[in-house]
């Protein structure tokens, strides 16, 4: 792993996959055929790219019957503490509507409403991670959403992993097709005969789901589109090397695209660290994955105090932040971008992965400057409430009136007149 | 004004404007040059687009103190008072960051910060709004957000509207460049020698704006695109079609593609708003707009009933909703989707426009079904928090550790089991 003394540059090495012209206009094809020919495009590229003929695209009960014979018991019972967990945290992110009333009869207000439908797109293959499942279901779910569709390309054997089935079932899922791609994407946007259209798509995909996503928004909306992920961690000298890096690595195996970053005021810290990478990257599964990740955009940055490590961290906005001090809660207030913090060293990255509640769906590419975690409120929306009476526009008419005359628009004026005619 | 049976086909015409190919190649171009050259290439165009030649982009003093002589007192002091009114509603969204603690010494949480900094576009000629500067400013301000830039295109003499100038001062805006249309987008999202980059730009402009807001966004965040200004009233027989009518043409006056709905269960309020809308246009200033706008997209639809008047409403999700029936508020839990309600024959449109406090800038074109209005968490963001003790950990390892092997990922397994070893 490189060593880097901060002068030399600081900026996370990011890939961000934007897709090829040829990639776009496959997509926006793929869209207009499912808007015209509806479920039987969805077939047919169903067909060419995940290799299955599906007459009808819902999952069976049968299906979730055999998958719950296939995970073991005590892998159910984790998956639905891990659920329970994920629906408890995001409880708390749930907020009433509320108003405000005046003396004059004014009455001010936000009203919260739940989308009526949403989209969950899960990858094939690899990628499809039951506990993204949750992530992107449970929000919508607190939230109130009535309608909640899952979509995910099917297997070589015509189904979908067992795994993420146990999971939408937990989650509480109902309807699940075995569609993917741009197609799946189109038909959630603009509904077939057997796909009622939603009001917004979640989930990662692969860039063809990306660009599909990209395509439909405006006419529905969507969640961010994810880039590769990434770590950095804070560190002073108390930090085990062992543990430090072991977070980079489990990090670092997600993809050879993923990053992972150590900012430290302890040379003696980097250098350790970047030993113990070596020594544990060996006995690893996904060592390639992870080797490549680590070769290509892991780095560890010596800073001269904790103060130049903390500002760099700010910079760097990462998705996931470690931070391993000897108290970590005192640098919390520091910390102004950041997807997600972990404090201390018993709260190693997987626990927010996989457990703790918090959601595992979180800004990447430095986005964390201006976006946040999924959560709740990306399924709601407000609406303002307003109700004057007519003492208080009578209060008011006139100045409303010569606001609007100043902007040139008379018929607003003439609107709130139109009252005391 | 048409009037239809609702049986015939419900929906609101709607023009969206999306650019040509060859006005992409041009914004993608400006901001290229932006990019490489600076300062220099936003003087290029803006003296090749805005006809002023500008060394310096700053607005001045000189020209803060010219405004407020130009601008009446009266007037100042009533964009005063919808200044204060419009930081108390959104003082109102304002939420603390929080944390749940567990017996086990589990901390949780969620930590609410300011974005760092904002640009504010505020587009030239007559659709300069003061008070749109106040509906995109203040908002920002209440988050928190510590640098707050406005630019705008200088007018045919070379400055900005003084109402505008006045608007920003209000609001509390001191950093203001003189450029507008793509220049001014790419100066905000990359930065050039005098224009430090921001991380979101919010506000309204023409098709160049828009391009360029689509073609930064990733890099840095932007607002929702907004259509053309659309108003829905849902009315019964006792609401007055002089008042119908005003609200109806308020509307109309805007944009010759905004659009202006009457949805209402008594076919004699149809008629007499329709004779209305004739009568009142006729001595319209903006008569020729309001007058196309309606012709094209104006529309009364007549129901059954009351509730397939709000089941349209809801189909539509308008951007201004009013409510002019016996007891507006009867209805107010059954509309689900609407960018702002007004309620009653006191609260017409105008009155939120500019002075009730709500915000003025909301979802168009049927996106009211999930975006909502400009608020205060579109310039926040949060990040979530997760403290594990030893003791939760160690309750939990074997459980994320079999999460996570369930989905292949050996390295996140072994990164809490580390803690242990």
């Amino acid at each position: 792993m490189k060593i880097k003394r901060v002068s030399e540059s600081v900026s996370i090495k990011r890939s961000i996959e934007s897709g090829t012209q040829e990639q776009l206009l496959q997509v926006k094809a793929i869209i207009e055929e499912v808007r015209i020919r509806g479920d039987e495009a969805v077939r047919e590229f169903t067909e060419k790219y995940d290799d299955s003929y599906l007459e009808l695209f819902s999952v069976t009960q049968t299906e979730f019957d055999e998958a719950f014979e296939v995970i073991e018991e005590n892998m159910v019972d984790v998956i639905k503490e891990a659920a329970e967990n994920i629906h408890s945290y995001h409880m708390k992110q749930l907020r009433p509507s509320w108003m405000t009333t005046e003396e004059n009869g004014t009455i001010l207000g936000q009203k919260i409403t739940p989308l009526d439908s949403v989209g969950v797109y899960v990858p094939g293959g690899t990628a499809a991670y039951p506990s993204s499942v949750l992530m992107n279901v449970i929000p919508a779910k607190v939230a109130g959403v009535e309608r909640i569709v899952m979509v995910s390309p099917p297997g070589e054997n015509g189904k979908i992993p067992p795994a993420v089935l146990v999971a939408a079932k937990v989650a509480g899922v109902k309807e699940i097709y075995k569609i993917g791609g741009a197609q799946a994407i189109a038909a959630l946007a603009y509904g077939t005969e057997q796909v009622r259209p939603v009001d917004k798509v979640v989930g990662p995909g692969n860039i063809y789901v990306a660009l599909a996503k990209k395509e439909v928004f405006g006419d529905i909306d969507i969640d961010m589109i994810a880039g590769p992920s990434e770590i950095v961690i804070l560190a002073d000298q108390t930090a085990r090397p062992n543990e430090v890096a072991a977070d980079l690595l489990s990090q670092a195996e997600h993809d050879e695209r993923a990053s992972s970053v150590l900012v430290t005021p302890s040379q003696e810290l980097a250098e350790a660290v970047a030993e113990e990478v070596k020594r544990q990257l060996i006995e690893l599964p996904r060592k390639k994955i992870a080797e490549k990740s680590i070769q290509d955009y892991g780095v560890i940055y010596v800073t001269e105090s904790m103060d130049e490590a903390i500002s760099i961290v700010n910079e760097l906005a990462p998705e996931h932040l470690e931070i391993l001090t000897e108290n970590p809660m005192e640098y919390l207030g520091q910390i102004k971008h950041a997807g997600a913090i972990f404090l201390g060293r018993f709260s190693s990255e997987p626990v927010g992965d996989y457990f703790a509640g918090t959601n595992h769906v979180l800004p990447t590419n430095g986005t964390a400057r201006f976006s946040s975690p999924l959560n709740v409120e990306d399924f709601q929306k407000k609406s303002s409430v307003i109700y004057y009476s007519e003492k208080a526009l009578n209060q008011n008419v006139h100045k409303i009136a010569a606001f609007a005359r100043l902007e040139g628009l008379e018929a607003h004026a003439r609107a709130v007149e139109e009252r005391f005619k």
